[in-house]
């Protein structure tokens, strides 16, 4: 990526001969922007452009630059990056849109230029890209003229756009490097993420995400940066009609958001929703260290924003740090004794009989800080441009609070008034301090920086299983069987190929899950009236029997479901019933059999497995029952999960509450639930031919967890 | 309210000596903000301020000022008003601090205040107020010196801090005028509403509510606005935290939020739960008129805002427009045809091939705003610094837009790049065009004006019952029992009597449901189980016993209940178990007796009544059972609820889904449950006594809905 990021030269073919006002030359933008090292222009026409000499064809160039920057039609593409591998060029930037993100041609022309840097050892970035910004070193490809950061922040964006890139005032607020992956046809989110971990001038990194690719080694491979890097992620395309245009613009592969949530949380990444969101996430990001814990000390010009903060502390996950003893006797004002005096802190009654208001604010702030339980001070005051209050200044006050803020807890302020905006630029200005454009703003930046340091104190969650990791090896996500070591718990192929259409039902289903240590309900699957009554007499009584054939998948809809049967006589007529019912509905279809299984209770969830096509096997545990569609409570992870993870999702269900006990019951044994998911999880993780599994009902109850039914998708 | 904003004479106590920087003399802000009506000033011991001769006492001053603004210390407020009082002066601003917004003393001065002014006849504004800005007649009784807006827009604030005058930028954006209830201890937002509803000069209101009184007048009063001005409102202290930090800011009551909201959507308020929105929506509804529909067109210089475009319709309420032909051929070149042109429009393609992407921007506009199925238009564009992006200028071409936008459409834009925001103020002052510093802010923005025109044109609410407004008059509210025309339906006073403890339980609460047309489950209440078990036999097995004791509330916690009793000698033995474990577990317990009842069986539910303060009678509609607290699946409203009402709160249960008919059940009986909800609403509406009303289960089924359980607390 180096070469990239900072080429030592660059050939530029595509330059348009006009320059000047909109023109869109990239070469005037790059030697604009501070790009020093020789530039190649290749021209079919003109001889030269800018005072630059050009050449007729890339054989002509006379040296091999380390970077190409292709912006010809896209017909054209292809051969020039042709010449470009002859002539010994292994980085390319291709502008050009056209590809994946217009019709099945321009796929057709992206595959087949994939294929020719593959077979030649070449990189491409792109198509439909504006390349790399690096205002550290000088170097844009970009078409669009930026302003070059003086003194880069060490925050790298990978974007799939580079909106944002020209508006970063409007995303991240500012920009050490940009890396425009665009269809991302070849260098993806994983080559950005390897580059930023190991450079040096990238503390910072901000993901623009519409799709994905290799989603498995992405997480990987963020997971493995994010403790030590904030990772921050815009996912769009959340919505349907957004996915919609997701797929017309870049041609990503859009998945289901819930499944990026549990991608992103695997990963350790912090997911804004918003562009609000993002640039007040950068920004505190840029210019805190990690809050410590999640109290927040509010010192404010007046109580309403008070309320307001406090409202926020709620909205994003922070809240009020206890008011200091200390604080109270520093700052109580006999003539005021009325002034009640908490967090958040009302100075301005303070000020107006101290005399000072930036005064008792700088000692309101000293104390709070001061004080071991504050991990963070949110300081709301005004500016105004009138010369009647040139006495409200903050710059020294706060320069001089910071100085003895030698823990550095974050400073957020929140200056409001017709004067506020060059003084917030002031302000920005001291180390450890930032100034946002409003309360929620100051509030879900400061919130974000204690989310990492939770993050980075737990460490990375495991990606690969810890002791299994060595015999799956990379295969996983891959359509292939096990290896002989695992598959010894696996079921034999006769009982694969029970699975017709695809589909394992009944006790074929369940035998997979009780080799994996899942408790499933003792049932018998029988075409035999008599030995189902056998069988229930033996297992004791009350029973449920349940039709099980691939053409009744949902048997409930259909009728094909009987509980609460007590006796062997009304199990008898059950079983013709349902063979009956059967018959009738479904004459060509085919019955597998009936199957009679223990009448259990408890709460009844819904475990399961979905295998994603980007991040392979998802874990999903819930709610299950006849509420479970409209409730939608379920909580989904990525596999493996460990007891912890699976802990976790559990305890995160709105249900939960329940599980633990209500209206004199005895609380639902949350230990095998646990052990229940992550054995799931290791048949998710053994099992690549599964596609889909769901475990409806789980009864979970105080003795413990029980599937009673279960269907897997093979393929 | 009109001497409050626009005063002939003012009389000022209490102003500083001091003036110039850093004095808060509210004399020379007056002055300078551009009151020029006769100013009176108290003082102590000086005999002028800015060459105002003062007054050594009000009596002195040589006429009576329509206003007295005062701002002395707490405790010689009083005694001001008196001599005020006694001079003819009947209304006041009181800026003072140290009230109900601070300790019980303050609090009872407060009281005083009233008393004094209620007794004379005078109307108060404040205590702990800033008071009045008015920009259109240049009048302020702050002591900050803001701005005065040189064109004021028609849009007035009313709110419960100064700081949203102060920091009107973060705010509002603009402000023509507004007013600082404060504690609001007299002028309430009534006062303030009803001065807006005439005023010429108010066309868009803003409410900024920490608390509320006379929470029923207010709804009244904003609902007969809400349909022809719009009426935005920011509720703060919607957490737990943010409420207790009001209590101790302005003393306000502050009541449960959801029932804000109820009452928010009976009035027709347009509600903003933070900063961002609340700028985004006062811009949009000062610069367009209201979108005819929910339709946006999204114009796009790329694909990647056209993704975040959509997210935001779906997350706001608001959808892609259909994408007209016309448009297409209009838009296409050939020379690009891979090009995909739809909704969100991707402008930067055409603009490149095109020459000029104003150009082209101005030809898509034009076509998608002449388009019926059009209601706004979202147009994204950069506008940079670079003298190489001088092209990119859009207010010619936005202006010739508008020409031709006959209908004015709402006409948003998000401009990005480091010359957006000078940009962003020149295409301001386009009529019908409003910048916004996001895509989501713009779609918050255009959203609210489309909410606006749905309730216009739904028109208001009921907020008394039609028929019923003559009986009841303003009793509700207050604890009042219904007048004799009403009583009719209502039970008898010995039957009030059985409330015990103030609670009507079984059969006593059941019978109160039956006499407003709820149907309910036939049941006994006996202590003779012979006689139960008669019952039992005529009304046919199943059923169910349950106990009836006012200490046993929560009957089914405590094992007071057993269901599906079969026959007679079942119900004997229940009967005996249940006695045994009343009287063990409550020794000293008052057992009613039991009551047996049918067993009914459908989807439970929960009905109810909760007398709110503020706002009266609240109806709620939700899920019941056991998973209801977890789920908290309910809506609520404020009595009265129409039908049409009574069957949008059914409708928008997430449970609703499963009413309308699941896995082969019959759909529940939406009518049976809209007429229970009604009538339930009348009997809230004629029994102010009934403070909490509970029915839970409330039976849903096919053949319509049943009340298993009633609980009523009185008084």
């Amino acid at each position: 990526m180096e070469a990239f990021l900072n080429p030592k030269s660059v050939l530029l073919v595509g330059v348009t001969r006009q320059t000047g006002v909109g023109s869109y030359n990239n070469l005037e933008v790059m030697r604009r922007y501070g790009y020093e090292g020789p530039i190649y222009v290749v021209h079919p026409s003109v001889s030269e452009i800018l005072g630059h000499r050009t050449y007729r064809s890339v054989a002509e160039v006379p040296q091999v630059p380390e970077l190409a920057v292709i912006s010809v039609g896209r017909d054209r593409v292809l051969p020039v990056v042709q010449d470009g591998i002859r002539k010994g060029i292994r980085n390319f930037v291709v502008i050009s849109q056209g590809f994946a993100d217009a019709d099945a041609e321009g796929r057709a022309l992206q595959d087949s230029l994939v294929e020719l840097c593959r077979q030649n050892g070449a990189r491409i970035l792109g198509p439909n890209t504006m390349g790399i910004l690096n205002a550290f070193d000088g170097f844009s490809t970009a078409f669009i003229d930026i302003a070059r950061d003086p003194s880069p922040p060490p925050l790298t964006l990978v974007a799939q756009s580079g909106v944002l890139q020209v508006g970063i005032e409007s995303f991240t607020g500012r920009l050490g490097k940009a890396i425009d992956i665009g269809n991302g046809c070849d260098i993806h989110f994983v080559d950005a993420l390897r580059y930023c971990a190991d450079d040096p001038q990238t503390e910072i990194i901000v993901l623009h995400m519409e799709g994905m690719r290799d989603g498995r080694t992405f997480v990987e491979v963020a997971a493995s940066i994010a403790t030590r890097k904030p990772i921050v992620v815009l996912k769009t395309g959340r919505s349907h009609a957004g996915a919609q245009a997701a797929l017309s613009h870049t041609g990503s592969l859009v998945g289901e958001d819930a499944v990026f949530d549990a991608a992103f949380q695997k990963a350790g990444l912090l997911r804004v929703r918003s562009m609000v969101e993002l640039r007040a996430v950068s920004k505190a990001l840029l210019h805190f260290r990690p809050m410590e814990g999640p109290n927040l000390a509010v010192l404010t010009a007046t109580g309403a924003c008070g309320i307001m903060s406090a409202d926020a502390c709620e909205d994003f996950g922070l809240q009020l740090a206890p008011f200091p003893d200390k604080a109270r006797s520093l700052l109580e004002n006999p003539k005021i004794s009325w002034h009640r005096l908490g967090n958040p802190v009302d100075l301005w009654p303070l000020g107006m009989v101290g005399g000072s208001f930036p005064d008792v604010l700088e000692k309101a702030a000293e104390t709070v800080l001061a004080h071991e339980d504050t991990h963070a001070v949110l300081a709301i005051f005004p500016r105004m441009a009138s010369p009647l209050h040139d006495n409200l200044r903050f710059e020294e006050v706060l320069r001089r609070v910071q100085e003895k803020n030698v823990s550095r807890k974050p400073f957020a302020c929140w200056v409001y008034g017709d004067g506020a905006r060059e003084e917030a630029e002031r302000l920005d200005r001291i180390p450890g301090v930032a100034c946002f454009p409003g309360i929620d703003e100051a509030v879900m930046g400061l919130a974000a920086t204690y989310r990492f340091r939770q993050r980075s104190r737990r460490g990375a969650s495991k990606v690969v299983p810890e002791q299994r990791a060595a015999d799956i090896g990379p295969a996983v996500g891959a359509k292939a069987q096990g290896p002989e070591g695992v598959s010894s718990t696996a079921p034999s192929p006769q009982e694969k190929n029970q699975a017709q259409g695809g589909v394992l039902l009944g006790e074929a289903a369940l035998e997979w899950l009780r080799r994996y240590g899942i408790p499933t309900a003792p049932s018998l699957v029988t075409t035999d009236p008599q030995e189902a009554a056998r069988w229930a007499q033996e297992a004791g009584f009350p029973v449920v029997l349940k039709v099980v054939s691939p053409q009744w998948v949902h048997k409930s809809d259909m009728g094909g479901v009987v509980t609460g049967i007590q006796d062997a006589q009304a199990l008898r007529r059950a079983f013709d019933d349902l063979v009956r019912r059967f018959r009738t509905a479904s004459p060509r279809g085919e019955l597998t059999g009936l199957q009679v299984q223990k009448h259990l209770s408890g709460w009844e969830m819904l475990f399961g497995i979905k295998r994603d096509p980007q991040f392979g096997p998802v874990l999903v545990a819930g709610m299950g029952g006849i509420y479970a569609e409209v409730f939608q409570d379920v909580r989904r992870a990525l596999a493996p999960v460990s007891m912890e993870e699976a802990r976790e999702m559990i305890m995160s269900l709105r249900l939960y509450p329940l599980l633990r006990g209500v209206r004199g019951q005895p609380p639902a044994h949350l230990d095998a639930l646990v052990d229940a998911l992550v054995h799931l999880s290791d048949l998710a993780w053994d099992h690549p031919e599964v596609a889909e599994l769901d475990i409806n009902p789980l009864f979970a109850s105080a003795d413990g967890c029980c599937a009673v039914d279960c269907r897997i998708v093979i393929g």
